[in-house]
């Protein structure tokens, strides 16, 4: 095994898979990630069994993240749309490669 | 967006993050992935902090999933050594992308 110089330091890359990992987090970025900017509503039946409350609260954490953004329209009634970041973008190609292996592995 | 023909399936990935989440999980891979084939007593000093217990429940789970191999050698007193499976080496690459991510983010 060549030794690497670059180091893993495992704190912040902790960070990362414990907010990845967080209840419903890899399903919404897979929905978004799939069909683009969506509204609260149609976030909410894309993803069967999950309630409004753990939705807000799932994407509040993700929009503080800077992983998603959220667009406010004060129409009447208002709409609220959801979609991903540039900084989402990066995490998403990580992500699938994780999905390919995750697929083989587990799949 | 471009609608993606593949899609991100969250279930087999979710195992997976879910796996990485664990306690003292990626510290264990950066270790092994830093230091190459390594005894438990020399992975439990250099992992500061996690108990015998811990240390050997993690690693008997890496073990079962085909991520670590443990090397059993019947000498007096016998010597066990943990190192990455080739399947590890894979997600190593992986989870390098995803440190230098989180690095710039939370780093």
């Amino acid at each position: 095994m060549v030794q690497r110089s670059r180091e893993l330091n495992p704190c912040p890359v902790s960070t990362l898979t414990n907010l990845l990992s967080g209840p419903w987090t890899m399903y919404i970025l897979w929905v978004l990630s799939n069909s683009g900017p969506t509204r609260f509503g149609a976030l909410k039946r894309k993803i069967a069994g999950i309630s409004t409350k753990m939705l807000t609260e799932r994407l509040r954490m993700l929009e503080q993240e800077e992983i998603l953004y959220r667009h406010y329209e004060p129409t009447v009634p208002p709409q609220v749309t959801y979609g991903l970041t540039e900084k989402a973008k990066e995490l998403i190609t990580i992500l699938e490669q994780l999905d390919d292996l995750a697929q083989r592995w587990y799949g």
